[in-house]
């Protein structure tokens, strides 16, 4: 039985309590807001023993094995280094921080106190990727040769969070530059692009809603990334990994297994949102963090992955301020 | 907060006790099981206060409103009516009985304690049955005129349950016949014809590993459903209604939101079994049970569909066996 | 080159001669048609050296070595005899005829004279069964445990075609026993169900406008073919056959490869009628006769065929007007 | 009827004349190319009634209406030339020339002699991406703000055809840049980059085999074009259009309507390349060709389509030889 504080009572800290309630052999000890009646409405979401509005007691409490971080991002390096140096497990939301600076700082840390520790890029849990990286492995695609990538968002950002966001690249496009580097490898230079095509709000804090950027990986192959931050017809994440034998394309394209047919035409529906489209992503990557714990593994993606994931995309949010393109070890920010 | 009692602790009861555990507002007081290892591990899956072999002092506890049965079959009856006569809430797993004679006693006891009674036809809440029914209540697909659904079991079952089971019809066709009902209406008559072609242990039993039950609706709809029993490539669900105007297909053709594509071809994975292919509909049928409870409205499927469905599937094996078209109404047994 | 005679210039000649135009190697000779401004219009059409109106005389020319006979069914039989006797290749629509009586008749002139014999049951020659045949004869579905045909005609008949159809069962529905017979091999008994619910102009000539026959196979195996006359979706075409280690199912569930999505739904086409979707079968089986006329093989479909296929409609027409099972061989009519 | 005259005798050239043979009113007269054989080849092919070895002489022929250029691309700009001053119209195989000098020398004296010019763009023919443009031409997609395009040949061009082919830009990605400009509008500035991961040869003759090619949009829409010269699974081109409101992708994934399934996996088969992906696109282009030499109306895509396409080609090549991005307005060769 894993003794769990959940930090951070919000709108993913309660999605997260909900999938956490229904593990096995995990226990939710304490909830932890610095709002109480947040903290108790999560107490009550997860089932947990107790709730309390002192974040650093639950982290240091002694019941506690593993602590859960989904407090906005801007306390994560903190927590991060108060739960390490307690002793404790850690999985928390990306990123671990917003610059290089400040994430380099907990990575050295995390690397000193030695505890495990998972970063939530939790697209590399999803069934699909999954079984992607499962065929890339088994070498039926042969030599990598190009990777593809699209996401869109269905529903703007609030302006409130787009200022505190590190913008679409670091926000949002990161996530496809994560897959990138689970896929197919580490990525040497690129080059982005970027307008501002759905809202001025994002021209206002120096941001912008649609963005594409090229990728030369290590191994010379090459990629695209595509990233918009408003869709129509709801969430749309697709992927594909191209090589010399065979490639592999991660499309949810429906998503409720019913299609209504009428003259000459027919429709189905797409997929609204992230919860709905990585619903089982969430729950595989808390029983991963939980199977690395209980069998010592070093859980994944690890800080390693928060840093170097992070370091791409910073390269191309400099790619598209300088209009220039950037070579990754050259990222600064 | 509604306050269970799980009876039956096997496999099924295993996969219910998790969807139970995740489901806010609702407690797990006792499972109980004649084994009392399976009564314990039952306990430990699903975090509930306690364990007992004593399933009748489960269903009297003061502390217990609700009780959900998945003990073998032919205790299903007695079980609900023990339920019944103390005011508790029933979900059961079905059918009721195998006989009219039996599911009618208990149905009677139903009526007289007017407890809220769910049967487990756990389709219904699948996504894409649940869209289809909302696509035909709203009109638009104009008058039906035929129902159409398949259904292939991956595995075999198991020569000792094959003797107790009711037999193809009763405890797999019928499903589908209660998909019928709810997607289309009551039936008028039916012809069945079935074949031994995968197992010559079901002609030891006097069963059919494969079948086909043309329909005719009470409407005057026509309809047919095919039954097998083995599949080698898996679970293979697939139904459909077709109107004046349009029709809807209910179909999961994929599992794994992933295609490999190789030399001029493509692949990608199919359903195993069922508790991958309707993980959704095992939680959605038990949040709307407890929705019920909560609300007051009566839940659905009722004990009314339990007797209609299992009498369409009894007209179905005896018109096999008689081999002549039987009515529905004059179905015996 | 193979030089050619068309006899009738209706809607389905004018199809076949743009077909047969563009073949090479292949001489449209003469299009004859009892109407003078039709097989004006077909010469034009094919691009043919002359018209007539003197179909026996477009047979017995000089100059015409195959004649491709697209007249009013009820006039397949004779033109064929005079064919044969002129030692004609025949590459004939369906059906020779609508009785047993004049089948035999002409099957008897054909096996006398042996002169190459194509019927039109040109789905075979699509390339999904075509494509499904190949992968069945491979052994890849090990042995064969059930078929699944449904058929729905976009566009109601004409009343006046009606009449001398030879109803659902022999026009429409023999597509589908063709298939069966193709794809899985005889059948042994029917039992077949009608409905009238779409027009009542079927009913007043005796036929229905809805069906669904069970097929039992001489190797045991079942099947069942849906038959309706109306679709207001568009034509919808779909097979399957399953068997012990695998299934295929041959289905166009798209025409246009274009896909629109709005919000939170997606939608794509439809056929229309067959002249889209087996625009291939139509070429492809021209293409095929041909080549047996060239390589000397005997064509396929036989003239064997449209007698089996026949009496398995046939048998399937009499189940359903005496309302009971009825052996292939038995068939009357 | 419209009297033609097809230049150029070779692969393209046969597959050409199996299509015009096959068109209504359209004659074949004569059949020019510089070998004999060749020519009468593609004479028997397309059953014209002659063939020379002389082509200027095919051009000047009275009895030619138009011409269809399917010579060498070295050749195009002269026998264009040759075909306006006679006043025949003239369909041509892109590109008119491989630079601008030269095609903009061809331009204006089809803008002085005025006879109907089509350039061989026949994707826009395919009846996908003929929906999509009607689709986006409506208003269903509102502002449109993405292109995506991905073209994947299946086999490698031979190593005498690179030299001579203009490149990978000018040969292959041009025709996605065609359809960036059918589809969304003329762009502003290109940056692209390459790789040789398939084939040294390429690297030999200054050329890539992989390229990706940002887009950015007069209107400001962004775009992606991807590029490689061989594809293992087969022919492989999608192409999308997002909007504020909807999108539109073009994707043909399966090519035989049959799917065969086994153990938990199905599979289905890809195109293997443009003669079979885009047989109906090779159709349409030519009866849209015919259609508007007999209505009077301006063929499309026009001769200032094959310039600016090619414009927009030249300043991707420019741009990944320069390692800069490049307007289009500014693009020289």
């Amino acid at each position: 039985m894993i003794r769990v504080a959940l930090l951070g009572a919000g709108r993913m800290g309660l999605t997260h309590l909900r999938t956490l309630r229904a593990l096995p052999d995990v226990r939710l000890v304490v909830v932890a807001d610095a709002n109480p009646d947040a903290a108790e409405r999560g107490r009550a979401v997860g089932g947990a023993e107790r709730a309390t509005t002192d974040i650093a007691a639950a982290i240091r409490a002694p019941d506690v094995d593993a602590v859960i971080i989904v407090t906005p991002t801007d306390t994560h390096a903190l927590l991060i280094e108060q739960a390490a140096r307690t002793g404790k497990a850690i999985w928390c939301e990306k990123p671990i921080a917003l610059t290089l600076a400040e994430t380099e700082r907990v990575v050295r840390t995390l690397e000193v106190t030695r505890v495990p520790f998972q970063i939530g890029f939790m697209r590399r849990f999803d069934p699909g990727y999954a079984a992607a990286k499962r065929k890339i492995d088994s070498g039926a695609l042969g030599s990598i040769e190009t990777f593809r990538a699209l996401s869109r968002d269905t529903y703007l950002p609030k302006p409130e969070f787009l200022a505190n966001s590190g913008g679409t690249f670091l926000d949002m496009a990161i996530h496809d530059f994560d897959l990138a580097r689970f896929l197919v490898g580490e990525v040497w230079e690129v080059h982005a692009w970027g307008a501002v095509l759905v809202d001025e709000a994002f021209r206002a804090v120096g941001d912008v809603d649609t963005a594409i950027t090229l990728l030369r990986f290590e191994s010379g192959a090459l990629g695209v990334v595509e990233t918009a931050r408003r869709s129509a017809w709801g969430y749309d994440i697709r992927t594909e990994v191209a090589g010399a034998l065979g490639k592999v394309v991660v499309e949810a394209a429906q998503k409720t297994p019913m299609i209504f047919s009428r003259q000459f035409g027919f429709e189905g529906d797409h997929y609204e949102s992230f919860p709905d489209r990585f619903e089982a992503a969430y729950r595989l990557q808390f029983e991963a963090f939980f199977d690395a714990l209980r069998t010592g593994r070093p859980p994944q993606p690890s800080y390693e992955d928060a840093l170097r994931t992070l370091r791409l995309a910073l390269a191309a949010r400099q790619s598209w301020r300088e209009g220039r393109p950037v070579r990754v070890a050259d990222a600064s920010g």
